[in-house]
């Protein structure tokens, strides 16, 4: 077997992938993309998405070639995404590669937006340049798709990426029965979730936990250029407009569901309060109630197409167990990131999350993990959520 | 820093923590213990304990050697653990390498029984030998204590090291509400729970699980020389003498408390017919009552004191969340052996054990992890239990 000979050395692709994680925090809502473009005089220039509105990943490396008095004629360029091809708040990446006289781009994933993809490669190729696409499995493609994970499901699902993050003792207790709950892990594993809460667009938790922590939801122990959202919902208005998470840095959405017609003019004056902060606040529609659910909660898919129109990309989740429970069981959780410390809490407190009770094991959210690493004393453990929850338990097998 | 030169060849210690792992299963009561005897002409002699009466390490190494032919004077040993200088079950060790005329013998760990250790080194040294003993933190005196911790253990602390072997899912549940528990965990791991069941003396349950699942907890799974004694706990002799448990192979303790007056007669006659199916029945101390538990329980710590007696080593329980719970605070518990199923159970199971409920995130039982690896799809975590866990939960503290 031979494999086709890339024109590439694979030297030109070292580094790509952590060079395109400094866009981590700053490049919000554009993807992570690093390029490296290298003269045929072998000096190499490179770059990454820099703020929304600023230059993207080619045009960095471009300028810092341009600078140098490189000329770029004959020359190679690696892109870990694609390079646009349409006016979006910049002009089209693509022209600016074809203007310099490149002779080969290598490409380390395609655009994922259904309805650009390939495009960028076809205006490459048509101003005669080579064009190379790495295989899906290589390493520099796993990376970028793993590190532009909430872009990509915003282009191709249309949707968010929903991460839950959770705390807990190795036992499954996120909070004790009188709500004590701060701090379950150790500073390795919180400075950890700050690293997650900066890769995400929006942080978002609910009322309870609000009401019960009063957490700030913002990214404070590791270095960001830009703030994620912070994201409630509180389908009543309860939380008060003295709430931290109300208070800066960044910008702060609340959700809330239709007012009951004898709650409204109190629910407007509750708004109002809440704007006062700067928050903006927003009614979304609410589930239909089911027993044993007396109050309307807000409906999950309609909040995550809000908030893929809002350009969220990555949704970070740290709640309770009840919204936690929600996003499961309405199928749309994706991932789970769960700190386990190395303690035992025992009976009575809260789980990781409200779902069930069930009947038979096989209705259990099914699980796969994709990492397990030791964070000072306590257990990082990735999973992915395999298969949508049924939103009701089956009913139990005949007993055998 | 210059350390102290060693005579001893490293190359003479390679593969004997693995040689004496295949003592597992075979040697029990006896320690795991490895032996390599290296003549003058450069041939190599090795061998493990075999079954208990059976000859130690170092004699399989010497009659190897001597069916060989070899010359043994001036030659070299290596011996995971100190040599007996005791007449046990076999005359002792130290006097059979002493007559074949060795000259240097390298001992990984000191014998652990503080009544003789130290003893076999002396009784070499004075017979000529140069003895050397390896720092406790080299890698093959690490791996021995490891692979003897239930020996050590008993001889040091008087008191089998007990493991609890918990199989669930990744929040915690171990049984749904209705009871449904098999299988949580996936073949992999039930295989290397049957390795773990394998390298105990003893395997312990209660009524509990026993009335619920009716398991054989004997090592099926993978092969064994010999198999582990299965201890039942059921202090009123519930059990029925159908169970699985008290089938072959194997022997079958079971252990209850002191008669109600009432019942005594009726318990009289439970104990014949388990006595019946070949199972040693043994009446235990049970502790002292105390609300809200209205039933007498055994006594952990002098049934311990009993299957140290018995010579148990390792103690592995497999068990529901009352005796887990029992075990933790009762502060007897050395290590959690946990298979974490990539799935969520949710809400009203049973949990890993039945502690608190606590009124402080302190108060939980304090772990330590010490390795965690995937085991097809689950993941196996070990713990240490690092401190006894308080009996009764600590006055809540002041709010703040
Ligand atoms: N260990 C950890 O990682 C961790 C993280 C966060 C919180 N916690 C603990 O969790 C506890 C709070 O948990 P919680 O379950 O009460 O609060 P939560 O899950 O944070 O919030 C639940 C609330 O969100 C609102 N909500 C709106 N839409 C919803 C929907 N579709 N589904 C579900 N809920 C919806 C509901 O209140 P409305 O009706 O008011 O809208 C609901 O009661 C606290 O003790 C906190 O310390 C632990
Ligand atoms: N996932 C797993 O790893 C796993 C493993 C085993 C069992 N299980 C599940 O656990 C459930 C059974 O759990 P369980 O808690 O009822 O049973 P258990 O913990 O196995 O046994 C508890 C019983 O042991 C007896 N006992 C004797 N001395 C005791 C002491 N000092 N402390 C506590 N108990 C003592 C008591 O009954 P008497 O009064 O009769 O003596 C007590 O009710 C079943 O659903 C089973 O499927 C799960």
């Amino acid at each position: 077997m031979t494999a086709p000979q890339s024109a590439f050395d694979p030297r030109w692709l070292a580094g790509l992938d952590t060079l395109a994680e400094q866009a981590t925090g700053l490049s919000e809502p554009n993807p992570r993309v690093a390029c490296r473009i290298i003269a045929p005089d072998g000096r190499a220039f490179e770059g990454h998405t820099q703020r929304a509105g600023g230059p993207h990943a080619e045009i960095v490396a471009l300028r810092a070639a341009a600078a140098a008095g490189a000329d770029l004629r004959g020359g190679s360029a690696v892109v870990t995404l694609e390079p646009c091809s349409h006016h979006g708040r910049t002009p089209p990446c693509c022209d600016a590669l074809i203007e310099v006289g490149l002779a080969r781009v290598l490409v380390a994933l395609r655009d994922p937006n259904p309805l650009v993809s390939g495009r960028g490669i076809e205006r490459l190729r048509a101003a005669g340049i080579t064009v190379e696409l790495l295989p899906p499995e290589h390493p520099l493609a796993a990376a970028t798709r793993a590190l532009n994970v909430g872009f990509l499901s915003r282009m191709e699902r249309g949707r968010p990426w929903v991460r839950l993050k959770i705390a807990a003792s190795l036992d499954g207790i996120t909070a004790l029965a009188n709500g004590a709950s701060q701090w379950i892990t150790g500073t390795a594993a919180r400075r950890d979730g700050h690293l997650w809460r900066k890769r995400a667009g929006a942080v978002l938790s609910g009322s309870g936990t609000v009401l019960a922590d009063d957490p700030r939801l913002d990214v404070r122990l590791v270095p960001t250029e830009v703030q994620p959202v912070r994201v409630l919902l509180d389908s009543q208005l309860r939380v008060p407009a003295a709430a931290r998470v109300l208070q800066p840095p960044g910008q702060v959405w609340v959700y809330h569901t239709p007012a009951q017609p004898a709650d409204a003019a109190a629910l407007r004056a509750r708004r109002a309060a809440l704007e006062a902060t700067g928050a903006r606040v927003q009614e979304i529609a609410a589930t239909p109630d089911r027993p044993p659910r007396t109050r309307p909660r807000i409906d999950l898919a309609a909040l995550l197409l809000d908030l893929a129109a809002r350009e969220i990309n990555e949704l970070h989740v740290e709640a309770g167990q009840r919204l936690n429970g929600a996003w499961l069981q309405a199928g749309l959780a994706d991932e789970l990131l769960l700190y386990l410390a190395p303690t035992l809490l025992g009976q009575g407190g809260a789980g990781l999350a409200q779902i069930g009770p069930l009947s038979a094991l096989t209705q259990g959210v099914a699980l796969a993990y994709t990492e397990v690493s030791p964070l000072g004393p306590d257990l990082r453990i990735r999973a992915q959520v395999l298969a949508p929850q049924a939103p009701a338990p089956q009913p139990p097998p005949p007993t055998a």
